[in-house]
């Protein structure tokens, strides 16, 4: 059976979680991995070494697959280019990612195809300029402060600066002169909490939401997801998932986009809740790991199948309420040792690690649990991440 | 990160739904392929290839390993033994396994621990004792007919024949004179319908099973599994799992057993319908399938938890109703072109390809379909399998 090839850029554990999805489709995954010990290069048959910005090895990953695509969004340009030369399918395609890439582009595109963001402003690479520009932002704000972000190369809170002076962020003006990225500036919104929505769409134009979730943040990183989100009403999650929808259209995503957002009190129509876009990312994403159980399509099955131009699968729920706790760090030396505990406390949790070594902060493990009643998921899930956290 | 190893003697399907669950728990799996185009050996990052006959593969493939189990109950005891002897964790033992491997000694075993099976006899390796043996079960029998098993070497129909005269099975006497296995006869049982109920089962004790299910047959192989049994009372379905329990702990096993039982009107108290265990099975097992989207811990997670002794995970069902349809054999060239096609009429469907060529009557791939109404969970599987039998 010619099983159709699947290539994707880079070895980490969004990669490693699309391993199960493509047994089960019968796809034949290869992964270019970092190293062979990477949480994707432990587990996947076919998988060669290389870097994203290595343009020989991401040709040589390429050939012979239908599609290409991605866990995270820095691979060069002039690499995606020379996969489209080469003839292949890279989904998402140069276009949509460079968008995704660049915050200051992503922030621009937003604003022209009207979706709702934060108050923004690029600021200039003349740093004498960018300081007049950023102090008079900051004098614009309610409370003095404001949001700084480097336009390129952050993630999980990295890249991110909360600032009420032009002086907190010297380091990076320097970074500005010294060639390194622009960056931009945003009002810091004073949300009532976080909210994703999670689409997926395929090149011929299908689209498919999940349920709107609640984002619960810990020093700007994702600690749990609740699916659904809260108390949420209809019209808004109607809402939130018109906005993912016309991204995912206006931008030309393939695959699976993760859309960020801030629910803001009275941002909506009449006074209701609203919605701001935060970030993006265009690739499987944390706060979607609660689909593999939780719903009866994951996110990296979908991902797959809206590369390869599939029909893509139901997004309902299959329980109430799915909580995903983010195991971040350990105190433990290897997660494994956590196994009996937490396996024989939470028989109804399910586990999943990346096969990472154990560094402070970083993500090693999550865990679901789905159930009816909110307080009591939300406490298990909660607990049996922190067996595993080694507390 | 030390992902404890745990090897797996044979390479098909079972095998490779066996990734899934290993990704997902942070296990090494190595699995020994026949072949490296084997379902497994497509997808599994360490794939030794040699036969589980060959005592050196076999032992090379278990080297390092946490614990050693399989897929299918055909490795020889020696090789069993060689394991043992190198100190390796072997689950389920070559104790339990034999009772698998020897359809007589599993009758007489079963027999002894007072678990309810069809009247039985083992026929004389003497073939002119063996005949008289046999016609006279078949004079004892309502409608003069028998069902008689070569001991060892068959599955999924072969090595079951359903006879009326001495004269059907010929060629077996013949086998048994040359060598080969012995045979038995049963009775042929006026059964309602047939059951199965899957129970796992760790080294130090803790069992588990998952709800009772109905197994539909077409030509000696199961076509479609319906869960739970429709119908089926409580106290049935607690007398079925009681059986599966008392077998599991009677005969030592370890990971998933499945117990294949014909329901029979009256064989319950007070005459309710009972069951008669038809066939064992010390693996993951077809009847199982369901489990991976139908229950909160699939078989397969199940067994490499039970094989490591870890505690086992809930099974209970996530939806009222799961249909699983197997795919047996196809009019396509290729499973994955029928794709688009059900996956685009089925967005309800969880369907899973085995990476086989196919072949007429072989077990290509099923099908797993959720929800709240029996019959349309039930057709929507069968008509999604269709599409993949090219129908």
């Amino acid at each position: 059976m010619a099983a159709p090839v699947i290539t994707v850029i880079g070895g980490g554990q969004l990669a490693r979680m699309m391993v199960p999805a493509a047994v089960r489709l019968g796809v034949h995954l290869r992964v270019l991995v970092e190293d062979p010990g990477t949480s994707a290069g432990q587990v996947v048959a076919d998988a060669p070494v290389g870097a994203a910005s290595d343009e020989a090895a991401v040709r040589a990953a390429a050939e012979g697959s239908v599609a290409v695509t991605f866990e995270h969004e820095h691979v060069p340009d002039p690499v995606l280019q020379a996969l489209l030369s080469d003839g292949r399918s890279v989904q998402p395609g140069p276009e949509a990612l460079s968008r995704a890439q660049d915050k200051i582009v992503m922030r621009r595109t937003l604003t022209d195809l009207g979706v709702p963001c934060p108050r923004w402003a690029a600021l200039s690479r003349d740093t004498a300029e960018a300081r007049r520009e950023l102090a008079d932002f900051l004098a614009g704000s309610p409370d003095g402060s404001a949001v700084v972000k480097t336009s390129r190369g952050g993630y999980d809170g990295k890249g991110v600066r909360v600032v009420s002076s032009v002086d907190d962020v010297v380091d990076w003006f320097e970074g500005v002169e010294a060639g390194g990225p622009a960056l931009l500036v945003e009002e810091k919104v004073p949300f009532v909490r976080e909210l994703a929505v999670l689409v997926a769409r395929r090149p011929s134009g299908e689209t498919r939401t999940w349920p709107v979730v609640e984002s619960v943040q810990r020093d700007g990183v994702c600690s749990e997801i609740i699916a659904p989100a809260p108390g949420i009403t209809a019209d808004e999650a109607r809402r939130a998932d018109e906005v993912a929808v016309a991204i995912a259209e206006g931008l030309g995503v393939t695959g699976v986009l993760a859309v960020e957002m801030f629910e803001v009190a009275g941002a909506g129509p009449d006074g209701t809740p609203g919605v701001l876009v935060n970030e993006l990312a265009m690739r499987p994403h944390n706060s979607g790991h609660w689909t593999i159980d939780g719903s009866v399509t994951s996110q990296f099955e979908q991902h797959l199948r809206a590369v390869l131009d599939l029909p893509l699968g139901d997004t309902a729920a299959t329980a109430p309420w799915t909580v995903m706790a983010n195991v971040l760090g350990s105190t433990l030396p290897d997660l494994t040792d956590a196994l009996p505990g937490v396996l024989g406390s939470f028989p109804d949790a399910r586990v999943e690690l990346y096969g990472k070594a154990v560094r402070e902060g970083r993500k090693l493990a999550h865990v679901n649990v789905r159930g009816d009643d909110l307080d009591t998921v939300r406490r298990r899930a909660q607990q049996a991440a922190a067996v595993l956290r080694g507390e």
